[in-house]
């Protein structure tokens, strides 16, 4: 029944491994089915290299319970729960500890919006939430991890297509996309992105954010029904 | 008829992207054929594993129509065109974003010749065109990219030849070339020169450019008709 | 006798050289047997791409003299025996002269944990011991190495096993493992960290650590009885 | 009568380049044989691809004259025959851009010895020459180049055996070793230890250089009679 699905995450979680972006253990990615109210995500722990399509873990959009699968879901499916539930919008996560991104959300920052590389990938800066309090850490961690999240994409009036990434403060980044792989590419252009920031306040100092003109450019060049990047 | 062009053209956009110089389907490279008044270039978004000399578009140097082909080409094309249209001494464009010139870019700075290694690939340091405006941004986009770029290089008294990079405020580079392979071995070097470039103000804050009869000295021995590296 | 660690610390010494944390011939790994009362060691300057389980070197806990190999045990074996007979919950050790953890020993700094990354791998900061003196560094200098981080830990009521990286000053990272494959696991994460840690002091300045409830959220989360990360 | 030197040049020319320090046809090494009076070098321009032992040039020690060989010799021969003649320990010399490396020249500063890294390598810092005068540089500019490197030597009371490498201001390195493969190594060593220096820097600022006594241990540890490192 979730064959497709399990296939579709498994074969994205290897790639964000191969993209160097999950060394060890690390990172995750899941896709969610809305019709049959589920998201397959990866078991927690495993390595990748032992990854198959039926280590993938199914759980259930109604109370977050495992549907399917032999293995515990990865310890970070509270998050992803309740980011399915809070954005109808959204169809795949990835998280990762990429080393540039997470440098930003470690040092309580944004990325901000340099260049058309940025704009080519978001409407908007990459946000950094506010850190959890000890009570949201200290019970229900990882759920409220997403709550916090889903609260500061409300707060800005932000939505998780057009801010396709988000960092948690003093941890790492959470990623959106259409589907998993969708999801995988964005996590790889935020960790160049975020590279690129970090080199551009080196060699620029205190570099104003590109003008909003040239933003909406390159943002709709790519994204939207008046994108003409790329074939029909 | 431009099979011989296509197949130049191509294998140049997959060295780009071996690299490391374009990651996904980010960059494009094209060749100009003068004597057929054509040049040929990237197909807009497809991934390098799938390119293909077939797959390669041919425009006109007339009016920037596409004259073979089935795929769109490189949004970027009207850049490239107008660059051609400017230079008449123009013979190969490649477009990046390469994160260390991207974030000199991104700071709205030239890269700075500060030794022998910008030298022997850059008479000049690497411009950096102002930022477009507005009107320039809505209208025109790609078109305008390449006319601020030629009004810098007149404004400045720059030939491509001789300063063979340029980077569009904002954005990323353009590298120029005798060849597609020259213009791709030439965005390779500057994201070498300009990473060395943000690594030498680290270490050395504010530092002098390198002395003209040095500079020279390296840039004739390689290049120009008293050039002696390499062989005969 | 020695079959089987000798085979498990010739494989995570060529591990530790495949992850690219020890060029040429630096960097070694050991793991210890206190029930035969020995540890395994790397040979001395001896190329990964030469390593054998027959080469390692077999030393005793008693005196330090090896037990059974022809080759010289690495130089930094004085350490190694100094810190299984400080520490007797430490198995295993790794030595390494990884970049971006170096340098934080070079500056006389301890990597300070910035963010969830470092909690899931160390219960503390990673410390920095205190300077040899001469008198230290012209006798027996490899053992002193191994008391100076010995008499850190007692000082500061550090353990090898919540604590499993510390640098010595001037010089290097040590890092400990519940194994020789964990050592390696570990001695990588450090580097990761390391980099994240110099990134984030280079996107935001003077940061603060990370609040001790989220450090110590991650930290028992993947280790001791309580830990729910992984697998049963 | 010179197929062994060549097949060693070509060798470590090879080497140079798979270690990633020499990209395109930069960089080039060279050997001597004191008793035949020459040495071998890379042909100028030759793609490592391509290198052949065949293609490798021999140079006459006595008037810096071709004796063997097709191709152009390294249009840097000049520097290599006359670092031959001032110092009559050298036996191969390594010369690459390597980007970390570099940026100190460029920044016109030796590399400090911030550890036992460098102290495992160098007997003392990296040195940085002057800038080469607009004389030096318009006649006979590669000889010259020598000149100044060995003036440097001479004026600091510094040996190519205990001081391994040096930077060219505003240029690059030139590096020795007991043969070919030890001065690759060498340059391999340096880029290591130069980029580990930088990062010090960035998260130590002015940090001091490495005691006296330790640098003294690490270096004789692994040099001269008394070494202790390693195989017998």
């Amino acid at each position: 029944m979730y064959e497709k699905i399990k296939d579709i995450v498994c074969k994205a979680n290897i790639e964000l491994h191969s993209l160097g972006l999950a060394p060890f253990t690390w990172g995750n990615v899941s896709q969610v089915d809305r019709e049959n109210g589920v998201f397959a995500i990866k078991p927690s722990g495993v390595p990748y290299a032992d990854l198959t399509p039926e280590k993938i873990v199914v759980v259930s959009l109604e109370d977050g319970s495992v549907v399917e699968g032999e293995y515990n879901p990865s310890s970070d499916t509270p998050t992803h729960y309740i980011l399915y539930k809070e954005f109808s919008n959204l169809n795949a996560i990835v998280h990762t500890h990429s080393v540039n991104a997470s440098s930003f959300a470690q040092a309580g920052r944004e990325v901000p919006a340099y260049g058309t590389t940025h704009a080519d990938f978001s409407y908007t800066s990459v946000p950094c939430t506010r850190a959890l309090t000890e009570e949201e850490v200290k019970t229900e961690y990882e759920l409220n991890t997403g709550k916090v999240i889903a609260a500061h994409f409300k707060e800005n009036g932000l939505d998780v297509e057009s801010t396709p990434a988000v960092l948690v403060r003093s941890h790492a980044p959470f990623v959106f996309g259409k589907n998993a792989g969708d999801a995988v590419h964005n996590a790889a252009v935020l960790e160049i992105v975020a590279e690129m920031a970090l080199k551009t306040e080196v060699v620029g100092g205190n570099v104003p954010q590109i003008d909003k003109y040239l933003s909406d450019k390159h943002y709709f060049r790519k994204h939207g029904k008046d994108a003409y990047y790329g074939q029909k």
